[in-house]
């Protein structure tokens, strides 16, 4: 059906357009036109893909509330102990984001638009709770330190996760959000993780 | 001179405004009117102290701005050891962050707006390279554990000062962005500071 596929075509690059365009002045500055003019798709053609620039929005947050689902039970499956699995896919989950303009803009979007009605936010993976999980069954297994906190150290690696991910994209000349969150495990993971864990296993690389 | 104190009244009030306004909304989102009307201030009065939304933006950067170089000096004059101070400067800029909407909406503004020219960031603090300096004088007097990287803890300790900052106000029934920031430094310096170090210091305070 090339109609079907042409008509794919067209939602795709509003997609891809306007998730560049939030990405870079950000979703309230960006006026409809602008995303017209990037995607080169006619007014009429995007009202036929999407009633609103809010209801694009709602596209873009449930494509990333897709993925992480997904990743999360391919890292689950993979029979790693849980500290390894925490670290393995927070790592993969920031170079997704940093790497794909669609994921980063929709990530972007869930976090800013918590208070809105418009989409369901519960559908997404709440990273703090996933990391809270995984590391008190980390503690539980003994692979972090007596005295360390599951709760706080998931709150505190969440916390250098977004501003990671922030800095990465502001800051030019230093490392992105993925080297950087490498460094938040590096430099976390000295006082959490116990010290057999700690020689037995490679930490997240250096900054590249 | 009661008309010169009216007219500060009146610029103070429309800066609060707008400070909650952008706070509350954000910058882009928030239109003149929303101003207006919540420091009840005619378009008149507003035009007579800033030329336009933008300008107003720049004054609430230059005001937080103007509060960071104090209060560093005020850190660096305590003769406390250079550890002490990178923590104490942290934990009282993200209280003061956290209680002041006209800091919290400039030093958001700050951030957002780099790339920017209507302000110079120069004017302000850079943390990541006040943090980097403050532990590479740590680490020169031996208060760091041996391996670690100065320059690394500082953009971990920055990137979760700044998700710290918008987890604690996104995320209801959590704690806010100054106890956030405590647990980043216990967390962190169980791996980082020398074990002489932790056992003669208090480390911030836990959750409240």
């Amino acid at each position: 059906m090339p109609q079907q596929r042409r008509a794919q075509a067209t939602r795709r690059a509003i997609v891809i357009a306007a998730a560049e365009e939030f990405d870079r002045v950000g979703y309230d500055a960006t006026p409809l036109s602008a995303i017209l003019r990037r995607s080169g798709v006619t007014k009429g053609a995007f009202y036929f893909h999407f009633a609103s620039k809010e209801s694009l929005a709602a596209a873009l947050i449930q494509l990333q509330n897709r993925r992480w689902p997904t990743l999360r039970q391919r890292w689950l499956g993979r029979g790693l102990d849980p500290l390894s699995v925490a670290i393995g896919m927070v790592d993969e989950a920031t170079r997704l984001i940093e790497e794909d303009v669609v994921l980063r803009a929709g990530t972007s979007l869930a976090r800013h638009r918590i208070a809105d009605e418009v989409v369901e936010r519960r559908s997404g993976v709440d990273w703090e709770t996933l990391l809270a999980d995984l590391l008190r069954r980390s503690a539980e297994r003994g692979l972090l330190r007596s005295g360390v906190e599951p709760a706080e150290v998931a709150r505190v690696v969440h916390a250098a996760m977004i501003g990671a991910r922030t800095l990465g994209s502001e800051r030019r000349g230093g490392p992105g959000a993925a080297a950087r969150t490498s460094e938040v495990w590096r430099v976390t993971l000295r006082g959490v993780a116990s010290a057999e864990w700690l020689s037995s296993h490679q930490l997240p690389g250096a900054v590249r």
